[in-house]
């Protein structure tokens, strides 16, 4: 205990509940939903929402998947022929206002025929601009829901998400980080202990991310501030294709390619050799944009 | 003979020669020069079009780079330490009329102090709307081009294209392909006969790329057709971030990030779970988006 069916059912629950979350935030669209089914074994549900007040793009993904794991996976994982179950929930926001960030959260389970089995995920922000008091704010809220949990689970998981949400081709994080958390093995009772945490997380999202979009999404901007957001939602692009390890794992378990990609944003710019003004605004964003910042 | 100083003045006197004859199409904008000293040997010459007439973002990139193999490729190509020269040029224009292609080409030469060298390249078409008269013409002036060298090649290296200009987790191909061919070594004498394929390749470039361009780039288009084109470069992003090995090499080898990803689209979009109507001409399109289509 828990079961699989008690942690399917518990991250579909927790899709509805942040679905509904952003929709009131948002104030005007609603997601769109897609059943689809994996020929392999089990299927998903995976949510959009697209041209709202708020979210320009968006996606809640749900999903719980088994059969046997492929062939490459065993190979690079050096294990013997073994059948699988995932489960997980993933979200990627777009806002439209660039003071608003983008966010991400992924929680999984995972559990293969051997026995062996896990929790994984984290949560991570990326604003287009730092706003400082809200990056406090944000790394607080996980640190003092972690800290309910294991006084290690904040200083571990944090560093894990600055070393993971890195583009090393461009020597700079994806965002300000978060949690990050990956193949959280333990005994039966190590298990139910980290679902908890796993659940708080996943509660934690909706009303946290709000928070942040509420205080900004009001905020006007200028073309210039509209730019250099699509000029940010390319680094996202180039970390995800690049660098995201469940991308890659979709691409190469031939996943459902729309909802392993609803993660990229809605128009992105590509500028050759764009560099800020060093005394802008811009600027200060990239001098944040390192690995071990503490925020609290 | 040829040596490497010949072999990378010729590709240094091509990006000139190919730089006018694209200015000259495009009629407005000018190409503006970047020159790049690499830290552990070497540098390159990046020039990038912006803006045109005809051409929304081109570059059009030399260099010759020299040093110790990184290890992390000598690991790959399970080889001991070595030295390494390699000078190349790297060429992808995404023309703002989305009835004009993007072209991409890249020469490229390589030499490793154990003796061995070879020549590698290609060039690949990808319309956003395929023209089939177009398409006829692109391949038929490739094979003719490589005809005069040896019958082998267009069959060889047009299947070559196919297989690796192809977008796996999407099941279709970059574009109409072309020629593409990989390590071609061999005997001085066969060296000095394919640098004399290569050169005749290099030349060819500008000159059908323009016949293509010229033909195209007053068409009037529509914003859906505009839209469409930026859904197709997302593709193009898709491919050169997940895909391309030169992109790879580049990126693992701490090349000059600039020059690397001067290849993106200027503006891209990603709609979720775009489908063009089925009896539409952007479905035409992707029709023709298949491996082992003979346009001869």
């Amino acid at each position: 205990m828990p079961d699989k069916n008690q942690i399917q059912d518990w991250f579909k629950e927790l899709q509805n509940n942040i679905c509904l979350q952003l929709e009131k935030e948002d104030g005007k669209a609603r997601f769109h939903e897609d059943i689809w089914q994996r020929e392999e074994g089990g299927g998903g549900i995976s949510r959009v929402i697209t041209n709202g007040n708020v979210f320009e793009k968006g996606g809640v993904n749900f999903s719980a998947v088994h059969g046997a794991m492929p062939d490459n996976i065993l190979a690079a994982l050096k294990l013997p022929k073994a059948d699988f179950f995932a489960t997980g929930i993933s979200i990627v926001i777009h806002p439209k206002n660039p003071w608003v960030p983008i966010i991400h959260m992924n929680l999984r389970y995972f559990e293969m025929s051997n026995g062996r089995n896990w929790f994984g995920g984290g949560i991570d922000l990326t604003p287009h601009y730092i706003i400082e008091e809200d990056a406090r704010h944000f790394h607080h809220s996980l640190k003092e829901m972690c800290d309910k949990h294991n006084s290690r689970y904040y200083p571990d998981f944090k560093k894990q998400a600055d070393d993971y949400f890195f583009i090393k081709h461009r020597n700079e994080t994806r965002g300000i980080g978060g949690i990050f958390f990956d193949r959280q093995e333990g005994s039966e009772s190590e298990k139910l202990a980290f679902f908890e945490f796993v659940k708080d997380t996943g509660l934690l999202f909706a009303p946290l991310y709000c928070s942040i979009v509420n205080k900004n999404k009001n905020r006007e901007y200028t073309e210039q501030e509209k730019q250099w957001q699509l000029i940010r939602r390319g680094r996202y692009v180039e970390f995800n294709l690049v660098y995201d390890k469940g991308t890659k794992f979709g691409l190469d378990t031939n996943g459902r390619i729309e909802s392993i990609l609803m993660s990229l944003p809605p128009f992105v710019e590509w500028q050759y050799n764009f560099q800020p003004d060093p005394h802008s605004i811009e600027q200060t964003t990239l001098s944040l944009l390192k690995k071990d910042i503490s925020w609290i």
